[in-house]
């Protein structure tokens, strides 16, 4: 049996080591780039505190010494389901007897004319991108010598009040804060202006109220300016509208929403299959693409016909587990039980030593949240080297309040 | 006083952490990127075995707590010798008492029609490029059907057996030979060709004829075919021509020389100074531009009019820190005696446990020169937080023959 995963995040990733275990089976796994990405942290790229390279780990070296196990590095054109073929865009096709789709999401900007002025967060590219940004716009800042302009370059709206829009706040007054506190003579880095919209009537809004007002304190304490229920209504170059409010940034940031990738529009067209809000798959109890038994999708391209799921690493390695032994016990002829996820909580973090807990019925915030926070992701980050690495550069910076990544290229 | 010093390598910074005991002098340090560069590292950002930010520091960072420091991210458009003004290519200038040149050097492709056909190594993006480049050729070759071209993806050829070309053939070969080796099920990366291409009639010709011979012996049991006297007649793209002997290589790779930055132009065109081999500025024993006192030049942008200096760390970090001496005694009043280079000897390394060195009348080879290398490269490598990171990938590399940045982007 030849099974293709197209996509090595977290989903793809183990629904591959999960099957490859199986030597019997014959694993393809198929992405545009050559590395696992360990998304969560794309923000301390994007700020500076670790390089690209601590937080990726080449797909080839997951799978080195298994010879059941391909890795192809290509992007994936469509699907053929009747012929059971995977078309690439190099013109090659695939044969498979099941394919599993973890192909993830990017950003969703809904006004393109809004497009071209922001920042995302999904990729290596966008974090290296955005940190050349916030580096340059201090160092524009410093020989600025119109006092607007300097304000401007000083300025960064991120917007958003999820995760990734808290993180990156967070981590942007400190760098301003701290970091940089000494390293300039015309300008004071900790005069920046961090300012959170959301659109919402608070952030992290997946977690309690409670824990919500305690991000919004602890982000507050490190000089952000958090904007609630605050819309956008423009976004122009170095401009952002709110209604008649104007915020002249240098630095907009968009961590406003996701959508799939486009291999959902094209299993649409090419499959006729449903799409779902944020044009997910839809996928019935054995995530297997409605109408179509052979093909599973799973993680942020994948909506669970059931229950919602948030679009977060755990439920894409619990469905990638899933979907390997799934597949497994199909190849032996035995039976499989439906898809459920398990809910073991979830963190969010706010600067250098504060984070929010929300596990089971415990809620908790602070100092003791952030170790538990740190702990649990250094130890997921897959890869004994980068554990050790990002390790010790965070007891660095926590003890030195410098970061090792501060370089414009 | 007021002291501009122009680039923040090897002899800038030096120059300038001396100038800046001085609390009396006034130090602007100018440079287009916001980092240090520790350049004998490229190679092995090149290949995949370090990160950017692993071998830069913010030169921000050196000054932080010296408030008569100034650090100006800019480029020099030229200098008014009559005014004493540095002019900047935003159109601002800068006066000074004393200027010091440290813009180093570049690449120097004296063809321009290969320049387009080959990758240098003088910065991190050229790094980044080749290392891109590298890896894409062993993902392109593992999907190729043609042998022919198969062939050519995974052929490496080096122009130039100077210290870079070794330290680049030794790495990719044994990224292929080691790190790659059970990556791939289509390709075997061992059957990979690295090709070093040297005009003379050793590689390595600053060192003992004897020591040569080494490096040589130790390339090719990595499996490095080391071309002698061979001298490169055409470049196009894909291929390299030498006379009758074609090399169909994907990647071809320039360590052929450098000339001085464009600077030492201009200053030829504004100021009338003398340009000697490699565009570099003449230089009188107190390391003045010949017929502008308040002009220092030093390290490889400088041409030393006593004796002719190898363009290498330690010339231009005693040039530094001499520069920065002289004119601080020049501020005193005191007298001052012309600079002499003191050799403390040279090495170069081949691969993960074999070096050369000679060190006074001291000429040696094999894994002591290279514990040796290791040490001393270690030790030079500037900033604390570097110093343990490369330390400790280097014995993670060492102890698994894996690679901490092989990802392409």
């Amino acid at each position: 049996m030849k099974v293709i995963v197209v996509g090595a995040g977290f989903g793809g990733i183990n629904a591959a080591k999960t099957l490859a275990k199986n030597k019997s089976i014959d694993v393809v796994v198929v992405d545009k780039r050559n590395y696992h990405l360990f998304q969560p942290f794309l923000y301390q790229v994007a700020t500076a505190g670790l390089s690209p390279a601590d937080i990726s780990v080449p797909i080839r070296a997951f799978f080195r010494g298994q010879k059941n196990v391909e890795v192809i590095m290509g992007e994936v054109a469509g699907i053929d389901q009747k012929s059971r073929l995977l078309k690439l865009s190099n013109n090659k096709n695939l044969k498979y007897d099941k394919v599993v789709i973890a192909a993830g999401a990017k950003n969703h900007i809904f006004n393109q004319d809004w497009a071209k002025h922001v920042y995302g967060l999904k990729s290596i590219q966008d974090a290296l991108s955005l940190r050349k940004n916030i580096l340059m716009s201090f160092e524009l800042a410093e020989v600025e010598q119109d006092p607007v302009k300097r304000k401007a370059y000083t300025t960064f709206a991120i917007i958003g009040g999820g995760p990734t829009g808290v993180e990156l706040a967070g981590a942007i007054a400190e760098l301003a804060r701290f970091t940089l506190s000494e390293d300039f003579r015309n300008i004071d880095p900790s005069d920046t202006r961090v300012i959170l919209i959301e659109a919402g009537s608070r952030v992290l809004s997946t977690f309690d109220q409670g824990l919500s007002k305690k991000a919004k304190r602890a982000l507050e304490k490190l000089g952000v300016s958090v904007w609630l229920e605050s819309k956008v209504s423009n976004i122009c170059k170095g401009k952002v509208e709110l209604g008649s409010d104007v915020i002249n940034a240098n630095t907009i940031i968009w961590a406003a929403g996701v959508v799939s990738t486009d291999l959902a529009k094209d299993l649409e067209a090419d499959v006729g299959v449903n799409l779902k809000r944020g044009n997910r798959l839809l996928v019935n109890e054995f995530l297997q693409v409605k109408g179509c038994e052979d093909i599973y999708a799973i993680g942020d391209i994948s909506y669970f016909e059931k229950e919602e799921l948030p679009g977060i690493a755990p439920v894409a390695i619990q469905q990638g587990k899933y979907v390997g032994k799934a597949i497994k016990r199909l190849f032996k002829e035995k039976e499989i039980r439906p898809f459920s996820y398990v809910d073991k909580g979830h963190m969010a973090t706010i600067g250098r030593s504060k984070a929010i807990a929300q596990i089971g019925k415990l809620r908790f915030g602070g100092t003791i949240a952030w170790y538990l926070w740190v702990f649990i992701h250094i130890y997921f980050l897959i890869g004994f080297r980068n554990r050790v690495s990002v390790f010790l550069q965070w007891l660095w910076s926590y003890l030195t309040y410098k970061r090792g990544a501060r370089i414009i290229n």
